[in-house]
């Protein structure tokens, strides 16, 4: 037996180990996840810049399609076209603040990857466990297409497609598909498909999970194969991504600001309008579609024939298509946001469009400005019920129901965390850039990345996995 | 100032410290041979094969448009477009005989590069030095465009354009342009341009050297710039090189046996046919020939208009155009061997080529078998004075001269050594391949040859030179 195959094995019977209390067995899902030949077919590639340190350890892992940036570490692990971003964690000499607590950091933080399986699943921020300052690990975890691993360190874990664990270190947990948990820690629980959950101990708990029949056209599981709309969408533009190197920019933007930066593996079509401190990640869709000052198009976004007035966020793959943002509209998290040409989404300033929220429609909608908005909405009395103002829900002091969310404690709170992080977004982000100030994010620094690709052995008995290597400045 | 621009200051200062006693200054030379826009340009490429360990480590170097087979270390050295060829490499567990001393080898041997810049040159084979069995060193040392570094160990040389040192230990020594020696070890030694110098202490030495005006037309330096004839052909045949990449074998070779191999970065053009056993090594330029069974063309080598019978070898950077060669003829290394459409170069069997010899006629001109032919021939006369039969070399006991060449000790033994040599060079290349006989060669392992990259930083302070890489199986 090839030793990918072996090593395969190795991290599904792991996770399962870990699993075993739940009684959960991720072997189902796993049959197909992992296609010999393209491990073998796609290089992989890390990005190289003076603003985060090059250090990089690879070693008896695949790592076809996948994109390093920062320190990085993976081991006896497989990762299939996924994104380790590493140019935000805590740097050596720092002080890592939580709670009372301050804890001065002697080495720089390193994302570190252990007997694990990722699949097309972005990684990125930092650790924000003060157990593990130094060390954002994710061991013995299995992530299916398109989940996300934001700040989140991870032991023995299954996350479902389009799953997102947010700030949270989880520990022998299954995260269902396109649930997203945000909860600080989470030992031996099992997350149903499509929970939205926030949790904040002591201060808010915001709770909402969609109809299980209501969610299964979007994202379901047949035979162990992820599909649904969501996966069919993504799949009707696979195409334009393997244009991208014969792509030349310029053919379709008139003019890219200095100040802006487009990662060379999106995808950017006519007629796209970029302005001042725009960042497109690694990843992201643009087409038709004008990006105003300060806005920011993440990994694995798709903006079509859209508008975004300027300082909105579209979180890791979050997707608008025919939709108008007015200024400082975040979007979050793998959101599908979904208009037609005769019935567009307009979106108010500053509304919050909740991790995993669906906005599909067939008729005009409008939310109006101030707004918070979560869950599944088809027309204007799903939004209804499916939103709620900033401002009455920042009088809110004990619980609140509406439809099928619940939310308990302090909505002010809940509130100013929300716009705090969005405001931390933007800046890390370089959204704020001005010469004078000098406070460039990541649409500048990107501008100083370059990518150098690293390559598989191609036959034998190693087919698949890379040489082991160790980059470093 | 950049880190390239110090670390190549730092190696020229380093060679001339070496060289001080020779009273030897490297700078006249070294003005443009390295171009910090080229460095940074090229990428290096590495060979993976399951027939020699991946064992790279590169720190603090460049290594723009290199290529590295086998164990290789490289340290804060500059090396452009570069062969470092460690696939003869001495192998842990085996024993290294001596004359009478058996050195049984506990690690694989290295190549290890520091402190050294070499540009456009070959390294190859195995140290042969049983001072440092395990190791194969170059150290402190400069060497020039097509200089060939041949089972050489060497610390603190220059070695000038088209310098051969083939089976020698050289410390702090220059080896002037266009010259070959093979003299087991030397020290302090100045060798003047066109030298040839092959010495076995006790059994044979062979000595000629090219009158320096007629050497001049085809090697010179002019202001510090190597020039000449040998410096234009190559220039132009250099297009094609860059086409390689754009090039499908299929279209200008009807058939290649399964037996032989061809570099992917070697060039073939129409119309020409390559039989069994064949081995072409990279940057190898191939036009309008035809290599028979067992032939090989090795690195920088140039075979145009011409026939090869069968199991003749074309040494690195030998030159053959428009000429015919019989079965078991032997081309040394950088030889030139040049007819015209009307006057051909027919070279009979078993004929031995010295390394660096001239051949370049306007008049048919007909070598007959079993000859041993050296230095500048232009017409039928300078043959007979550069030319001996084997048979009658083989008759010698003491010593004999003819033209500028003067050879002293046993005939005999002189051409066994070098028929020895010929015969193992074809059986390492894998010119006797047979499925029976189970006795593959390069040309047959090369097949499973593949080859990954690995690029320089493209900006910075670093810019031109690799990040610091450990890569092992």
């Amino acid at each position: 037996m090839k030793e990918l195959k072996k090593l395969y094995d190795r991290i599904v019977q792991q996770v399962n180990i870990n699993l075993r209390e739940l009684d959960f067995d991720v072997r189902p899902f796993v049959e197909n996840l992992i296609d010999p030949e393209k491990m073998t077919k796609f290089y992989a590639f890390y990005g190289i810049t003076p603003d985060h340190p090059l250090d990089l350890e690879f070693s008896h892992s695949g790592l076809a399609g996948s994109y390093f940036l920062g320190k990085c570490k993976v081991t006896n692990s497989l990762l299939y076209k996924s994104d380790i971003r590493g140019d935000e964690l805590k740097r050596e000499g720092s002080t890592f603040t939580f709670q009372n607590f301050s804890i001065p950091l002697t080495t720089d933080e390193v994302i570190d990857i252990r007997d694990s399986a990722l699949i097309k699943t972005l990684v990125h921020n930092y650790s924000h466990d003060p157990e593990t300052a130094e060390r954002f690990f994710i061991r013995s975890t299995l992530a299916m297409q398109f989940a996300n691993i934001h700040g989140s360190p991870m032991d023995g874990c299954f996350l479902g497609p389009f799953a997102t664990v947010d700030l949270t270190t989880a520990h022998d947990s299954v995260i269902g598909r396109y649930s997203y948990i945000q909860a600080g820690e989470v030992h031996h629980l099992r997350i149903k498909p499509g929970t939205i959950w926030v949790n904040s101990p002591n201060n808010f708990n915001f709770y909402y999970r969609y109809k299980p029949e209501a969610l299964q056209p979007y994202v379901h599981m047949e035979d162990g194969q992820p599909s649904g709309l969501l996966f069919d969408f993504i799949e009707e533009h696979q195409g334009a991504f393997q244009r991208v190197f014969n792509m030349v920019n310029l053919d379709v933007i008139d003019t890219i600001p200095a100040s802006a930066s487009l990662d060379r593996y999106a995808v950017i079509l006519p007629k796209t309008t970029i302005a001042e401190n725009v960042l497109v990640s690694q990843r992201a869709y643009l087409q038709n579609s004008a990006l105003g000052k300060g806005a920011n198009a993440q990994e694995n976004c798709y903006i079509i024939n859209s508008t975004l007035a300027g300082f909105d966020v579209t979180a890791h793959g979050a997707k608008l298509i025919e939709a108008d943002l007015e200024e400082n509209v975040f979007v979050g998290f793998n959101s599908f946001v979904r208009g037609t040409a005769e019935s567009r989404v307009c979106i108010g300033q500053r509304c919050i469009i909740m991790p995993h929220t669906i906005i599909d429609i067939d008729e005009p909608l409008e939310i109006p400005p101030g707004h918070l908005v979560w869950g599944l909405i088809k027309n204007a009395r799903d939004l209804q019920e499916n939103s709620v103002s900033l401002t009455e829900l920042t009088k809110i002091e004990k619980s609140f129901t509406r439809g099928r969310m619940h939310f308990e404690g302090n909505g002010a709170q809940f509130v100013k965390a929300f716009q705090d992080r969005i405001q931390h977004i933007l800046e890390v982000n370089g959204a704020f850039y001005d010469e004078e100030h000098n406070n460039a994010g990541h649409a500048q620094k990107n501008q100083n990345l370059s990518l150098n690709t690293i390559q598989p052995f191609r036959f034998g008995e190693m087919e698949g996995l890379y040489p082991n290597m160790i980059i470093k400045l």
